[in-house]
């Protein structure tokens, strides 16, 4: 039984109140997330994979799959049970006739080779029949407009004159901004593939390490645990305070401060965790600073409750940081929405009043980034409930210093 | 001294035959082939990342990267010299003002800190900016239609009235279509450690093993040579004949036909290759078809020179799987161009009339995938000359039966 991640009731209450028929998903993660069907060449080909699903506003739970022909024996094992699919073009598969076909053999055996003339002649036109099984052809449809090519697009508006397609980028994030339980067990599940991670890279950290070591350890840890590697930042010292760099043969010195800003992915959800450790005592200033920043986080943390907006976040936990110990503290932004993307909403910053809403699952970040000395920066992973955030990441609130002979 | 990537004749040339004055970049590999510039956060988060490089016909040497201010100290690493730079955006840093700051500490401050009011307010008002820069403002730009938000090139019209811009997808993948000396010695370097995974997960191959298992293996490798992972398709038996699917428990038989379609990145290069193996003696007939599909490669290869089209390149691979073995064997291309994307043009396929060149790479991939029975596939690097093309892979051209005690 494959997971129905689509928050259902949700979907169906937003696009209610902003007149929208239907969904018509065009990325990865929006088409995994009405669907289920993981479309890999979203990763392998950015600029040339065209794959969708489409949903009506009163059939939520029959996405239809519009794909390469191709994906037939993923959309078999993986989609939802009452998922359709329509596929473009034609592959050359041939059959052993002695053989017993498994159920998805059979099932590729009919779509490409028994019906091949069933596949649409092109991706236009296979969006046209998802459209039309699924009773789109007018109405207001919400299309993934950063994923769907312009010539797709134009050609479809053509073929269909009758839909009124819009932008739907924003309503498909917002739809799941709140996190379902299935949503929440897998962020769980990602953040402690993560959290091993950096254990592991500083299992091997120790003066004259490059930060490319523990790197390369982090990421033989992530993709151990059958997960995605996302983004490894690791950088000593002043490196962890100037930004991101491609170069990472650093050496790490004693009581150097290491700044981990890092992420992965499983099963769809990622991570995007930050800390700071060193081998042998820092300069002081790093743990106080380093306690002030979680003392931002925290104040923040607290807030994560409904009633409270994206930007009241923002100020407790900028006022918390620069109540306690670093008074000069500034930061556009503290945090963010974490799920199927890296970035999902709510942007914790002043300018963003998205209401806080019981289970909507956050980054909250408060790092000081400061020239010539150190990148300060925890960063943790935490779910709104009525009473107040929960903190959801296991790592140890303090700098860690390791002292190790060597 | 950082590399210039682009082929700046062949771009020169393309774009005056086609009328173009200036490029606009706006994905990873096409800022990256301008400018050296490594904008992570495309991988990151590839729907919400907004970095641009522009160039003029008449200054290809001399890019200008149109990016987040957080790409500071990225840019003042990588860009290639008289590389200019356009931010947008605020970013909170602080300086140690005991420390001496290194020269890109110091580009960090001058940008970020102390002329943070030269930044552009919005990425509209950047782009408008590098356009002027360059002298774009009117005559005719080709920009990258499938990396530009569509919100942003409204946005940019309205105020840059004046520039024709034009989609520019394909003919940045036509200047890219021929590579520079630099680009093959990189096409090597990565190819070399996609080899070197292959051999490290048979390593582990043996019967009882999962297709997880040596999934993971191939992985550590790419990982622990600060590649990139890409995709890794090892499948076992039959369900090498079905295609991608995402579950990968299966358990290893003797005998077993074991297919690699895998794929990594280094330095911005992709790889694309397969093979097949068995642990022990496998059915007969799959050392017989692999050795057609491998007699496919080979006419191809030898197609792969300037007089030669995409086409014929295609027609002559499939006459020699059919005169070798397979005389059913059928496929809608039979490989493509590699580099920056993992699918450079040309399409090695009937309707694809591209003239082979000189320097030119493609993968040649001739597939047999039978359901029930089993996939048989050898995929190999080929660079184009004047006599014919030269096979860039190191792995062996037999289906590779590893006898083990165990």
């Amino acid at each position: 039984m494959n997971e129905q991640l689509l928050n259902r009731p949700r979907a169906s209450h937003l696009m209610e109140r902003e007149g929208v028929d239907g969904l018509l998903a065009a990325t990865f993660e929006n088409v995994y997330y009405l669907s289920n069907v993981w479309m890999e060449n979203f990763f392998v080909l950015p600029r040339q994979t065209q794959g969708f699903a489409i949903v009506a506003r009163d059939k939520l739970d029959r996405p239809i799959v519009v794909a390469s022909i191709g994906e037939v024996a993923n959309y078999s094992e993986s989609a939802v049970s009452g998922c359709g699919l329509i596929t473009y073009g034609q592959f050359y598969r041939f059959v052993n006739e002695q053989a017993q076909l498994s159920t998805g053999e059979t099932t590729v055996k009919e779509r490409v080779i028994d019906h091949a003339d069933r596949s649409r002649s092109n991706v236009v036109e296979a969006l046209a029949g998802g459209l039309e099984e699924a009773g789109l052809t007018s109405g207001t449809v919400a299309y993934d407009e950063r994923g769907l090519f312009i010539e797709t697009f134009a050609a479809l508006k053509q073929r269909l004159p009758d839909v009124n397609l819009i932008p739907g980028y924003q309503l498909f994030r917002r739809i799941r901004a709140v996190k379902t339980a299935e949503e929440q067990r897998r962020l769980e599940a990602v953040l402690r593939v993560n959290e091993g991670a950096m254990a592991a890279a500083m299992r091997v950290a120790r003066p004259g390490v490059t930060e490319q070591d523990m790197i390369e350890e982090f990421e033989r840890y992530v993709v151990s645990r059958g997960a995605k590697v996302m983004f490894t930042q690791i950088a000593f010292g002043p490196r962890g305070g100037q930004g991101y760099v491609m170069k990472r043969n650093a050496v790490l010195s004693e009581g150097e401060v290491i700044r981990f800003d890092v992420g992965c992915m499983l099963d769809g959800y990622n991570t995007d965790i930050a800390r700071n450790f060193s081998i042998g005592e820092p300069d002081e200033r790093c743990i106080r600073y380093f306690d002030a920043t979680v003392a931002g986080i925290d104040a923040a943390a607290a807030a994560m409750r409904p009633g409270a907006t994206a930007a009241d976040v923002f100020h407790a936990a900028v006022a918390a940081v620069r109540a306690n110990g670093i008074p000069h503290f500034g930061r556009t932004h503290v945090g963010h929405g974490i799920g199927l993307e890296v970035y999902d909403i709510p942007l914790l910053a002043p300018a963003d009043s998205t209401p806080i809403e019981d289970g909507m699952v956050v980054q909250i970040e408060t790092p000081y980034y400061e020239l010539g000395w150190a990148g300060i920066q925890p960063e943790d992973t935490v779910v709104a409930t009525p009473s107040g955030g929960k903190n959801l990441t296991a790592l140890s609130r303090k700098f860690e210093v390791v002292r190790r002979d060597s």
